[in-house]
């Protein structure tokens, strides 16, 4: 079973083509894990027999092809509600048993999806580095005198040691990609309430996530498209905008992102080159950088455990902290002891300190596909964690904790490894409900990094074929709508950017429509006496092309144009019926060079 | 100068026809405002000869075509800045001269609008009825024994009794839209954010709204649509979505109107009939009626005052209460005394409260283009607001407290009279971003109810005839989209609900196209041989729109579609190029009736 490939197609093939049933496989895994937790102290609880035949009956019952997810082991850290077994959130006094699991569980579970073991995490999920436990330190999954990072720590290396198909984090400071990026893994923290936190036990209500591990960012693309959906019980959850569907998930294009200008490493002297390496790919791939000013971005950062914010970390944690001092860790309680003299005034003043910065970060994405980064400055030892407990753990957040603050997607992507053999990460991040968008991203980094996957298997060569999306669709203008020309305001007063001047495909005419009092091209494919004609292409909020398409009258309408290129984007055409009365204006090539010449 | 008409469209061609100057007008205006002052109290501060010099000066090198607000005299709020002139938020122990004019001052001015004075207010904007103030208590415009209302008392005012054509007023709890109720006003609170609020003293900052006074809702409209921009200088400010543009402004048709199962009219005997005189008026003019739950409304609503949120009250007035009580009035230190003891923790649980009620709202919101509720329960006296200053003043926010926690949007508007002639009024309110739709409601509701407007003038007969918008669109489906077909569910998955079956006029040819494997129609208009085809009308989530349309492959667009009662519709239509290689299937009348025959 050493070299079993627990990724989701792998999996499925093995299922299908009976090299291996759920029951065979989760028994292997479960014996495997519980060797691995003597060493790695992965699993707080690892399911028994009869706590997971439930699951395995139910499959026993169901075809391959009506459960997605059909087998796919997964783990859950133990912040997270499986019905029947305690959650702990790495405080033995803490601990209850629900009777329902988290609706996230419970979602996956009835996707065909199979419960292993509730995994260690730093207690309450305050923490970076995954040692904050009594249940044992998480060491790394490749350097023994490294953490694995937490506060995800178990689920991260149940994922990375080949226990698990994916594993189940929370991140509300950076819990879901820091042990990702010491890991080798894709850690996914989708967009605030795109993931149900039903069932799952706070650490800061207003900014929780829960996130996937997976080796490769496509799988993480599937587990997001399957399971983001409103949740009624968890009042922070949203709805996800059909633009971030499954089909968001593509081949990049071109794209710009952006680097800070202002990159901290704490002193790693290999940091540096391996960034560049990152951005040299991303580059190499069709990606513009752009350097941005990442001040505003680490001053939100700070805000989130030298402000209020652990307040909201009290409320769960404080009572019993306040109770039975002894059943807290010493290095939590130091956290929560500032909350109790934060007063309402200073949770709102920092609000407005949060909105003033957001709306600084906002306009520095506003003009980009996404933003890279390092995962973390830089890695930190044992050793190091032991001697200075919350300095060497708060290290670890400075690329991360200002995330969740500032309503961000973001995806922990493999980007190399140190010359000890220790992994080392970047982040991609980017607006909210982008989520899908960014993993396209990360898949595609990944691939040209070229980085070998956890658990030794090759990336698989098929990259996806039909292109990324965005918040931001593509428009082909050819009429009123071109830069300068009476109608473009429609276009500028929706946020749209002029993309590129170009030509459509040489298949079609061009004609002026009767009317006005502003004129109007028709244009019309013609596949045996088309023309090439001018054209631009837009890039405009997908929110705002509602209201733009409401305004266009016929015979206009958006339909579908070829360019030049042979790329296809939405664009406008005219129904035939108008052309009657119209004049065919195609040997002029295009709108402005005939309103240049009638003239 | 005591029937001058100060609506914006009669003032402007009472301008250009010559019949007045801003400079006269200005002065008649003043002469008025000084003498309604000594038994008003509506101005705190009245603009002198110098003050207001150098708005006139700016006026007569100007064109008033291009000026939209051209010499229209407006009055300020008391805590909102004025350049030059002292901003005391009527407590003259706080007052501060500032150097610029609020954001949206600036705005007004640059569009040709001339300040006439800054305006009474209940101390620090917290209140709802205008007596409490230092600088007196500002009476009701009709009936003496009654208050304005407020905060923006003299606002109201300044608008009711004819001495400014709009007024500008903030609302945080109600206090655009109390006095407006009170004075047979259109009052507008509009989205958070869509109005800035840089150069306001904040109530609670993340609260805050900044509102327009005017006699009828199309002034409104046409003031939002002005003035509606993202200010980098307010860190609240949002953008304005399109589809909420100027346009949106117009005939409403059919609709969906919320009415609360729970009314609350505090014993009021007249209430009961005038709520269902307005209900019945809007369900006159297309509108029907749903009852719904009102209570996670209420409960929403008492988070305002008993909730953390007094704590945003303290940090503007608390410093200066603190060291100088008897600066502040003893009703205002009252509110704010509960503030210091308020701790971060409860805020955090206040916030999630809300949060969890939102959840409620927003799904009882998602079915309806709007709410109709009474703007009070009931009128209260300056007797009884001297008896019981806490409790009379409570009782008016009944139906407005909830509105700004809850991010929606909301017009006060006129609704009536009381049989002691003083007015009666009712708010409409919805979706965040749906303003100018809720002015369209307002509008035909003021229109139907025949309310005498403020001042004695009659309201235009000429209403807006092209259709009111709000955040949802009109999609014409014809083919593999409709309810059930293969397609159905990129709408379903989008929020979109049928509106209705129907048919396309008399003008269309229907093919089925070459290709699959989900089959598609298209649709070709044809004036001289064309039928009517079975179509269904689906209203669809504007920001959605973009990635549905993202979707649509060629040769099939989005264009407009004439229904059988001529109404053109947003649908899909079809390039003519492909239809050489498909069925004209005309003869079956639609989609559905084609593929049955064709089994």
């Amino acid at each position: 079973m050493d070299s079993f490939d627990l990724r989701l197609p792998a999996l499925r093939a093995a299922y299908r083509e009976g090299r291996a049933t759920p029951r065979e496989l989760i028994r292997a895994l479960r014996t495997r894990a519980a060797a691995l937790n003597t060493d790695y102290r992965l699993f707080i609880h690892l399911l028994n027999d009869d706590e997971i035949e439930p699951y395995l009956a139910a499959l026993d019952a169901r075809d391959i092809d009506s459960l997605p997810l059909y087998g796919v082991p997964f783990a859950i850290k133990d912040n997270i509600d499986l019905a029947g077994v305690p959650t702990t959130a790495a405080c033995p006094a803490f601990a209850y048993t629900p009777e329902r699991s988290a609706t996230l569980v419970a979602q996956l579970i009835a996707l065909g999806a199979v419960p292993i073991g509730k995994t260690n995490l730093d207690q309450f999920a305050t923490g970076l580095n995954g040692t904050r436990s009594p249940y044992g330190k998480c060491r790394n999954s490749v350097l023994a005198d490294y953490p694995s990072g937490g506060s995800s720590a178990g689920s991260s290396l149940a994922v990375a040691l080949g226990v698990a198909s994916f594993a189940l984090g929370t991140d509300t400071a950076g819990s879901g990609r820091v042990p990702a990026a010491l890991n080798n893994l894709v850690g996914t923290k989708g967009t605030k309430g795109l993931l149900s936190t039903a069932g799952v036990v706070p650490a800061c209500r207003t900014l929780d996530c829960v996130t996937y591990f997976t080796v490769t960012a496509s799988e993480a693309s599937t587990l997001l498209a399957l399971t983001a959906a409103h949740d009624p019980a968890d009042a922070y959850s949203r709805a996800n905008p059909q633009w971030n569907d499954a089909a968001a998930f593509g081949k990049v294009e071109r794209f710009r992102f952006g680097v800070p200008r202002q990159l901290e490493f704490a002193g790693c002297d290999e940091s540096p080159a391996l960034f560049a390496n990152a951005r040299a790919a991303l580059e190499a791939i069709g990606g513009e950088a752009v350097e941005i000013d990442f001040a505003p971005f680490i001053e939100a950062a700070r805000l989130l455990y030298e402000g209020p914010w652990v307040a909201e970390r009290y409320s769960v944690a404080g009572a019993l902290m306040e109770a039975q001092p002894d059943a807290v860790l010493p290095v939590i309680r130091d956290v929560l002891a500032k909350a109790p003299g934060a007063t309402a005034v200073d949770a709102f003043r920092a609000q407005y300190r949060l909105q003033a910065l957001k709306q600084r970060c906002d306009a520095v994405l506003a003009d980009l596909d996404c933003v890279l980064t390092p995962s973390i400055p830089r890695a930190v030892t044992l050793a190091e964690l032991e001697r200075d407990p919350v300095g060497a753990n708060s290290l670890l957040g400075h690329y991360t904790n200002f995330m969740n603050l500032l309503d961000y997607a973001a995806v922990a992507t493999p980007g190399g490894f140190m010359r000890n053999g220790l992994p080392w990460g970047v982040t991609l991040f980017g607006r909210a409900f982008t989520d899908q968008y960014l993993l396209s991203v990360a898949d595609a980094l990944h691939r040209k990094l070229a980085v070998p996957l956890a658990g030794g298997a090759r990336q698989d060569t098929d990259a996806p074929a039909r292109p990324a999306r965005d918040d931001r669709m593509k428009l082909v203008v050819c009429g009123a709508h071109l830069a300068g020309l009476p109608l473009n305001g429609q276009l500028t007063a929706r946020g749209a950017r002029l993309v590129e001047a170009t030509s459509s495909a040489p298949r079609y005419r061009l004609h002026a429509l009767a009317g006005g009092p502003v004129q109007r091209p028709g244009m019309t494919r013609d596949e045996a006496n088309g023309a090439a004609i001018a054209v631009e292409v837009w890039s405009l909020p997908s929110a705002e092309a509602g209201s733009f398409l409401a305004n266009i009258p016929a015979p206009l309408a958006l339909g579908k144009v070829e360019l030049a290129d042979g790329r296809w984007e939405t664009g406008f055409v005219c129904e035939a019926h108008a052309l009657e009365d119209a004049i065919d204006i195609t040997r002029y090539g295009g709108w402005r060079a005939w309103l240049e010449r009638a003239v």
